[in-house]
């Protein structure tokens, strides 16, 4: 499988500039080192991070680039050292294949947070060679062994994509700040991230309340599990819920104003957010001041708690609603994301890549 | 002493306009209902709240207006059911003189979160008669007995006037996220509640670091207990800082970036805001993403609590630094209060308001 130079051909799909859009790409994948594992990759979540990073938005872009961070398969090679995994394990990688693992963030498994900064499964730099590492949206995949996670058995490897990014990112903040029984969850935006917000709180037993500009969302909300359907438009309706929530889970991707948020907060209630990559307008300080109200925000997961949480997965028979891509119809898919126009991620089939 | 309407006649000094400046004013407390409390006021700290309500900065300030929330004095009269306080008890008024008692933060001992609104000391209105509140730049007041605190005996009735402000509203955020033994605690703004906020985490065993754009700080700092004073002008020093502290208390009382203090906070870490009640400027939400940073605020403490922080203050003999002032000289007291020119809280002698 692997050629003269150890290293293994690999086919996928990059961008090569800003407005170039997604193609094939063909680029070789590292030869094992004793702590890696070769990955087939069977399927790949979109996320929206995907399109901002293959445009540039950030700035931070390095082309060519292979997006994809929401990556499952089987492995296929491992090398001489591995112990955490065999050929044939049903493994998945998520946004990060590497940190420090020194550091004492990850050693309390926020290796996310690492203080030497992780690697980023794309688009990020090998801490041993320095190059750029290419993600998953492609036929395979080399990675350190402690940051690829195990699949259960009850999740297929197409559900089991997403839950790498917007299943871990919506998951992290439930768990850190307690929500539990009876807990009152709102969830703002309901794309990726925000649809399993809602599965998830509502299987910790939360009541589940979804945030939208629109009447539209309102089926799907009590469809995913939520009690209601809280109109932010509605001046009179968000009045009545002024001090309700005991945490809102702000997923909205684009630039907006977090006060009303706030505004919903119990005494001691927490706004996080996960999805706004952008400046947060100014807001007045006595949102904050006037009931120790908490703004925060949170960022993916651990290893350990990625791993928690496809466990918790297929253990509560929770999946995300998804609709099946083939590769080629990559660029379709990132002008319908812009759009909202999916419920609610996108997975590509990684066996049409060859098609 | 009352009149015959049962009211008191009281001296004061008020403020008629925005630009009147703080002149004797003449008035009558009203006369004892069965759970109020007669107070001879023996002190009053100065607050700066107390100078932007006597000039509007808010908007809000019914003419005229007698300021003062930091008020400490002697039972004089009691009503028929008053069980708290004796005649001659040692006692203290802060911010609120009432709230509803019967909503669940009340009964939890957030009275300053009350859902019905708590009554402020001054500018407040009386939840039985409407009347506007007077505070206390004024020989006597009376109040309602559960809003009326126990002033221990440690406690000299000059020192204890600025802890219900100044020493409330630094302590409240220390206990709620349970600073301790070795945390790491700043302080940002070195003025009334900052060198409250110093003395307290001292006490409680933190480390604490004075955050100030100013190295002439550095003396006082570390005399109030700290370890260290952080010149938040010096950028090497701030980046050599980041990631450090457990808490940020920010006492700033103007507008300002509050993005180079979450810099400063560990994964996790919290930035408490007490001072500054403005707009909070926009800042980048990555900032609080990369390691789930909080941001939140807090605002003086509950009736329970204060009265916590006073047998604290008393226990430990923790007192504020005050410079003691003439009634007649308030005007010169807030120039120069607003000039920072004050070692750390003004406190008005009432026994000067006749002369």
């Amino acid at each position: 499988m692997a050629n003269a130079t150890n290293e293994y051909p690999a086919k996928g799909y990059a961008a090569t500039a800003p407005e170039s859009g997604m193609a094939p790409f063909a680029f070789n994948r590292r030869g094992l080192r004793d702590d890696d594992v070769l990955i087939d990759i069977s399927h790949c979540g979109i996320c929206h991070s995907d399109l901002h990073a293959s445009r540039n938005d950030w700035g931070r872009t390095v082309y060519p680039i292979v997006p994809g961070h929401e990556i499952t398969g089987h492995v296929a090679a491992v090398g001489d050292k591995v112990t955490k995994h065999a050929v044939g394990d049903r493994v998945a990688i998520g946004c990060m294949v590497d940190s420090c693992m020194e550091c004492d963030l990850c050693k309390q498994g926020l290796e996310q947070y690492c203080k030497k900064g992780m690697t980023g499964t794309y688009n990020g730099k090998d801490r041993r060679d320095g190059s750029t590492t290419f993600g998953g949206y492609s036929d395979k995949i080399v990675a350190r062994e402690e940051f690829v996670i195990k699949v259960p058995d009850a999740l297929s490897m197409a559900d089991a994509a997403p839950l790498l990014c917007a299943g871990i990112t919506s998951y992290s903040p439930l768990r850190n700040w307690k929500v539990g029984p009876g807990s009152k969850v709102a969830v703002a935006g309901l794309g990726g991230l925000g649809h399993m917000g809602v599965k998830f709180a509502v299987a910790m037993g939360a009541d589940v309340t979804v945030l939208s500009r629109s009447e539209d969302k309102r089926e799907d909300a009590l469809a995913l599990g939520a009690v209601d359907l809280l109109l932010t438009t509605d001046r009179d309706a968000m009045k009545a819920r002024s001090g309700y929530f005991d945490l809102v889970l702000n997923t909205i991707p684009v630039k907006h104003d977090v006060a009303p948020y706030v505004m919903l907060l119990k005494v001691d209630g927490v706004q996080v957010l996960v999805g706004m990559i952008d400046m947060v307008p100014e807001f007045h300080s006595g949102l904050l001041l006037m009931g120790r109200k908490v703004l925060t925000g949170s960022g993916i997961g651990g290893v350990a708690e990625t791993q928690e949480m496809l466990d918790f997965c297929a253990e509560k028979g929770i999946t995300p609603d998804i609709e099946m891509i083939a590769m080629g119809d990559v660029n379709k898919a990132y002008d319908r994301m812009e759009a909202s126009d999916v419920k609610y991620r996108f997975v590509i089939d990684m066996a049409t890549l060859g098609d």
